[in-house]
C-alpha cells in the first residue's frame, strides 16, 4: 500500500564518557557511512526495518552489529518522517534512545568508522540526523527534571556527588549541592545502600541506589518494548 | 530496501461529549472498516502512508475524509510495529493523537460507518487499536498531570469549575475543589481574563484563560510538526 517509503530504524545512545582533563561528557557514538547518499559523513547506527523483526529488536541489532554496544532497554524516541530527509528517496526513520553506564561504554568497538563524539560538538550528520540528536538532547533534559532516569548514566550504586555530577553535565548547569541533596531526598526515589565508599578517608561518602520500585522506562500499557 | 513492510498512519481524537443526564465522556471517533483484515470492526481513522506527504499531514487528511475533524494540532504518539499486528503482512502504524473541542466534536460527521464511543466502552477493534487507544489514555492521564493541556478540551475562556471537571472526567476521580483552585493557581498557566459569566447570577463565576505563552504542544527542537 505505501509503495515508495522505505522504513528505517536508528538509535541515539547516550554516554558520561571521560574527555580533557578527566572531565566527563555527554557523547553519542557515530557511524560514518561507507556509501551514498551521504558517503563519509557520521550517523546515528541503524539500518532498513526487517519484515519479520519488531522494530526495537533491529535497533539492537543494527546497534550491536556496528558499535558493539547492548543496552538493557531501549526507549521509541520519535518518527522521523519528512518528506524531503532523504536525497534518494522517501525514508522513514523510527529513532530509539538509550542511556549506557561508563563500563558500558567502554565495551563499545571504536575504528575508522565508529567514534564517540561530544554531543554538542557534532559535525554536519547525514540525513536529519543533527536534528534527530538536538530532539534526544531536549528530551534527555526535559526528562532528567522528573525522572529518575539519571542513575542509568551510573552503576547500581553511586555517591550523591556522582549523582549531581550527572544532573549537571547533561543540564549544563552548576547545582546547589545542598539544595540537589535535599531534592533526591525528599523524591525518595534514591535510597541509602548503609554501606560507603571504601578506601582510606576519614569521612567516606555514603553509597545511595535508585528504589527497584522506579521503572527506568514508564511505558503505561505498553509492555512489550524490550528488545531482548 | 525495507521489502514486505508496509507503512500507515492513525489517529487517536478525544472529546469531552455530553453522555446520558448530560454527564460529559471522554469520547473518541472510530471508522468502522468495510475491507478486510477485520471487515466490520471499528478502527481508527486512517490509512496509507503518502509517499509525497508528511506524516502529520496524511493523518490529518485521512481524518477529514473519514470524520470531517480537523484539529488545530496533532501531536505524534508512538508508532506500533510489532510483527504480528496485522493477519495480512507486516504493517507498521504511526500513530497521532489530539484533543478536540466539544464544539469542534459537535461537526464530525456521524454515520453507519463512523461513530464516537466512550473511551473506556469500546468494542474488540481492528489490529492493535485496543492497545493504541489504552496507550493514548495512558498518555493523557500521565500529561494532564504536568501540562496544560486540558484546555484544549474547551474554548478560549472557560471556569475553574469547568477545568476541573475536565480533569476529573479524564482522571476518573473526583478533586477539591480548594485544592484544585490552589494547584492551578501556583501554576501560573491560568490566568484570570477579569470577566465573568454572564447571566443574571447573584455571583457569577470568574472567567480563566490559559496564558498564551504556554505551549499546547512542547516539542523541543521539532517545529516542523503543523499539519498545515
Amino acid at each position: 500500500m505505501s509503495t515508495g517509503i522505505d522504513l528505517a530504524v536508528s538509535t541515539v545512545i547516550f554516554a558520561l564518557r571521560p574527555g580533557d582533563a578527566g572531565r566527563l561528557v555527554l557523547s553519542i557514538p557515530l557511524v560514518r557511512r561507507t556509501r551514498d547518499p551521504f558517503e563519509g559523513r557520521w550517523s546515528l547506527p541503524g539500518g532498513a526495518a526487517d519484515a519479520t523483526e519488531s522494530l526495537a529488536a533491529t535497533a539492537a541489532r543494527k546497534l550491536a552489529e556496528t558499535t558493539g554496544l547492548a543496552p538493557a532497554y531501549l526507549e521509541q524516541l520519535y518518527c522521523f518522517g519528512a518528506p524531503d530527509r532523504s536525497p534518494s528517496g522517501r525514508v522513514v526513520s523510527v529513532v530509539y534512545w538509550a542511556l549506557v553506564r561508563a563500563d558500558e561504554a567502554e565495551l563499545a568497538a571504536e575504528g575508522e568508522n565508529v567514534r564517540w563524539f561530544a554531543a554538542d560538538e557534532l559535525p554536519q550528520l547525514a540525513f536529519d540526523h543533527n536534528l534527530i540528536v538536538d530532539y534526544a538532547l531536549w528530551r534527555l533534559r526535559t526528562k532528567l527534571e522528573y525522572a529518575a532516569i539519571a542513575h542509568a548514566f551510573l552503576g547500581p550504586t553511586f555517591t550523591l556527588a556522582e549523582l549531581r555530577q550527572v544532573h549537571e553535565i547533561v543540564l549544563q548547569r552548576a547545582l546547589d549541592p545542598a539544595n540537589f541533596r535535599r531534592q533526591i531526598e525528599s523524591s525518595r526515589s534514591v535510597v541509602p545502600t548503609g554501606e560507603h565508599v571504601t578506601g582510606g578517608r576519614h569521612r567516606p561518602p555514603r553509597l545511595y541506589r535508585y528504589d527497584g520500585s522506579v521503572q527506568l522506562v514508564d511505558n503505561g500499557p505498553l509492555t512489550s518494548v524490550a528488545v531482548r
